[in-house]
């Protein structure tokens, strides 16, 4: 079987979000409450249609500002190198972001969301409505983080 | 300012499944008890340090055999068309699939999980560890598949 060699993306939107800077992202509650807009462009417009009956979204962004990827990082809550995959660093091989929010109201071709973690201008690459999974609700562990953020 | 006009995809492994079509993917109870295998790439390795300690992570994966984009589609589930970004279905402006899957092990550059929705041979393009949200506690609403599935 063959693979696709090429896995080129299009942006299907844009973010327009208070965050002009990776470093200016808050986390946790505050994230919560702030609110974005998520511009999608008039040719993909269609496919909004139902979205509005969901109360959660997950959005798929382009982290346009994302450092050189590298297999180590260091978070911000611990001080010790971790690799990637078991992080949210944004310096990853393929730089895509990942953000659970809140729908808030859809008006024609904009999204008003809560809790969006990219910063303004971020090309937007796909959304697809929360729907909870059984998993959520078997025991979770969290490795490292494991006593250093607050689940509740 | 200026966005990335180029954001192109590199897999960082590949899926071993038992589903060899599209159509073989089981949903709900019977996915979850299936195993996968997710090969990253053996540059990649470094990254999956600490990775062992997360029960379940979500991974991005390349739809490479979705077919063409559309933005209505007929979920399984209705008999009405919907909006793309209302679903889960394949034929997306980019087709990248999300799955949460259950951690069973890690064995060198070997993943074995349970619960991934990827056909065999599916690149893989990221892993990030699930971190429950509080926002999954706050009241879910789910659209047109209110009362079609079975959410305990």
């Amino acid at each position: 079987m063959t693979v696709a060699k090429e896995m080129r993306l299009k942006a299907i939107g844009v973010v327009h979000s208070p965050f002009r800077e990776p470093d200016e992202v808050p986390r946790g509650k505050e994230l919560r409450e702030c609110e974005s807009q998520i511009e999608i462009y008039p040719e993909y417009m269609e496919g909004l249609k139902d979205v509005e009956g969901f109360s959660h979204l997950f959005i798929l962004y382009w982290m346009h500002r994302a450092p050189p990827a590298a297999l180590l990082a260091k978070p911000r809550l611990d001080d010790r190198m971790r690799g990637l995959f078991a992080t949210r660093a944004p310096h990853r091989p393929n730089p895509l972001g990942l953000s659970l929010v809140r729908l808030i109201k859809v008006e024609r071709n904009i999204l008003k969301v809560k809790g969006l973690d990219a910063i303004d201008q971020s090309p937007v690459i796909d959304i697809k409505p929360y729907i909870p999974s059984p998993e959520e609700k078997q025991e979770i562990k969290i490795g490292w983080l494991e006593g250093k953020i607050n689940l509740s």
